[in-house]
């Protein structure tokens, strides 16, 4: 990935507040993988599986961290984290965003909506009534945002994000289209076989520095509303049920689903696939690894799995047949024991 | 939550057809779960657990089962079913619906669409050639119906929900944001290979009273439609596949997948996260626990699951490698009982 | 299903490349299944368990394979593989698409768009700036395509597909509404507890001929594109991560999750609901079945599984009880072994 513009080795350093031994007036032209990397490319090692690609790696210099400093033979840039680094030489590929401000004429925005004056609103965006848009926020092509919605400063939204009522977002939160925020939760209470539904009249509150992916789902709280702290981040298709509560910092994978009532705690990571039961508590710094079926509270935090790995048919047809058995084999083995 | 207006108790009371037997005059403003009421509130004690909390609790009247009405020392109302009352107090607090009715002029309609006068379509709406909209229908933001396609009377779509042609919408049905109704189904055919479309050709019938989640997707049909039964309720980012049935009453929980050409019977409850496979029959009345697997055909009404509960992930490891050795297992408790 | 003309069954042979041995000039009126076929249809049999249907249907005439000719009383067409020809009989059902051709009054179209003359925009679509629309496509009603995006010639997209920005779709492509291409992908570096963006900016290539269904989110990569090779079909609400690598014929079914920088082989199948895990790679020729973890690299073809059956609830709560317990049957099977 090219650089929009070049940069010395030293200018790099100096960006990156890290330390360069030699090759300060160096030329790099882009960042790229151990792997991918050019000779005009610095790279980065991040993860200590990699260090034989550093014999291999073509590029002119890498960043790393202290402790592999002298498996380097060429340049360096000494950083504490050689990801976020990375992290950082990638924003020096990005092209500046256009500064465009002002509404689209094809926007629908409602009289009593406030937008600020850097704001953008572009083409076919629905904005409706009581909206308020804040400062250099920027609304997606086809987005809507239902009345009484308020978004924070600094926030994008990309097309066709859709916006119910209610739903207060927080400043330089990032979402992505077709993610949809502030829908009905799934509340019904049976009489005599059919279902009626419970109003859900609470919205939705999005704390600062969120992101949440592709065609997500938040829906919106029966009494309170669905809370999801700052700096959290949802991946791609994960849904959220209402009166959930997600506490800061926590990160949850693709295709995840939180049934409603449910409390996550501050620093978990809920792994892709996993679904978590309603009406339960997750405390602070869990790790829930991928397709797992999280049934009760979990109040210590540590690493909880459930499942179990794919295999080759025909084994798993074999362990099939023996599960199905397991009451059995343990009535078993308790009758040979008494028998000793 | 607050309602719009105040009522006294035994308003509430008449409403909600419930039995009040003192403080009749007591004014309420609101209604709340039995934790977060407050004075001026009415809760209510929809499930046994929560007994212990009606000593606790500072609303200042409950409504209750009659089996629980000597429990409570406020004023209270007793109805047959609580939660469903709960349900009716709700309602006091929405706001009523603006009447809007007409058509927005940014909204593009097909000539030959037909929309009732009482019908309202909303900043951008799509209406394809021949469709047709019934009386007081909602058509919101957005929102995309194609060709040949009818709405039923009192059926609100949220923003953004797209209908492909020749779909039937029943009446007073509710779509949230980013539905997708009548998609292509999943079929092909493989020729040396590569994969040959089947056309789906088929559209998708969904009767009165119906709820769809956001982001959900229900495919249309090869040779005859994909029917929702009456009273049916999706939540979010189900997957329903081409030809599918699903019967009156039915209710599926978020991130469900049913596969193609699947009956699923009536008054059946579906678990989130669980995936039903192509080409069987559930029958009326089965209940499948969230995050299972159903392979097989279901012929008797019961509880069903599948799955294993998420543990502390060192000891899945221990269970996974025991687990992988269950084939084993059986072999030797077979040899030590032929030994004895 | 009735075809737009009838056609003589001399005629479908022809149109089949199929060999009719009788009944050439009977005139047949549509197609449909062996159990629904009426007596002026003609129906196929593609699938061994239904011969015995072959007694019962009413159709007028069958379309068999060879090996099956014998067992059908009424005039046959013999080809090489009925599935096709049941897709190939169902073309002749489906209405003409309209040509449009030309950009609808209230699409926005950027003035560095460049629109092949046979192209069509409906109603409310967004082409961004640099855009390239190729011969024949067809972009349905609230689509979103960004920046420096290319839509290969015949590519079909539905209403409300939302395209990002450097995505690249070949020809005769389908893309199902609510399918988000080019979302950034799920990329953070934690610092100190929070999670810190990295970059996205590379863009998504698709090749010639994929289908992609409803709702489904392809994200774009970091440093080199998210690749989709020719002819995949994807399904509905699937979720393909950054740097993904799909291989050519490959085939995935709904709400599959793909975890990001895997890469997976040509003329593979994955099961719907099933998660693959990131960084891992799946050879050629490999079938997942539905539901699947697959937590490793697979170096071989054949047929992989994980997971277990749905079953009654009381069998499944007693089997978890001594699932549990499957560290220590096998310990206390070691002992009796030793005991001998």
């Amino acid at each position: 990935m090219q650089f929009q513009t070049t940069h010395t080795l030293a200018e790099l350093a100096a960006y990156l507040q890290g330390t360069c031994l030699s090759g300060a007036q160096m030329v790099i032209q882009g960042v790229n993988t151990l792997k991918e990397a050019s000779s005009t490319d610095i790279t980065f090692l991040a993860q200590p599986q990699y260090v034989p690609l550093l014999a291999e790696t073509h590029a002119a210099a890498v960043v790393v961290g202290a402790n592999h400093a002298d498996k380097c033979n060429q340049p360096i840039i000494i950083v504490p984290d050689p990801y976020i680094a990375f992290g950082q030489l990638m924003r020096l590929c990005a092209p500046d965003e256009p500064v465009l401000a002002g509404i689209h004429p094809s926007a629908v925005v409602a009289k009593t909506a406030v937008i600020a004056k850097t704001a953008t609103i572009e083409a076919q965006a629905f904005i409706g009534e009581h909206v308020q848009i804040g400062e250099g926020v920027h609304i997606g092509p086809q987005v809507s945002i239902g009345a009484h919605s308020t978004i924070g400063a600094q926030t994008k939204l990309f097309a066709q994000v859709g916006i119910y009522h209610q739903v207060h977002i927080g400043e330089r939160c990032i979402i992505h289209s077709g993610a949809v925020i502030g829908a009905d939760g799934f509340g019904f209470a049976n009489h005599k076989g059919n279902w009626i539904k419970i109003p859900q009249l609470a919205g939705v509150e999005i704390a600062d520095d969120v992101e949440i992916g592709a065609n997500t789902a938040i829906d919106r709280g029966v009494l309170t509303p669905t809370r999801i702290g700052r700096g959290v981040k949802i991946d791609n298709l994960v849904q959220i049920g209402h009166n959930v509560q997600v506490g800061d910092h926590t990160i949850i994978t693709g295709c995840v689903a939180i049934a409603g009532s449910t409390t996550i705690g501050k620093h978990c990571a809920i792994g892709g696939g996993s679904c978590i039961n309603g009406h339960i508590q997750i405390t602070d710094g869990v790790q829930i690894t991928a397709m797992s079926g999280v049934l009760a509270s979990i109040d210590k935090p540590g690493v909880y799995s459930s499942g179990s790995p794919a295999i080759e048919n025909a084994k798993w047809r074999k362990l099939m047949a023996s599960y199905f058995r397991l009451p059995d084999i343990l009535k078993r083995l308790r009758a040979l024991e008494q028998d000793k």
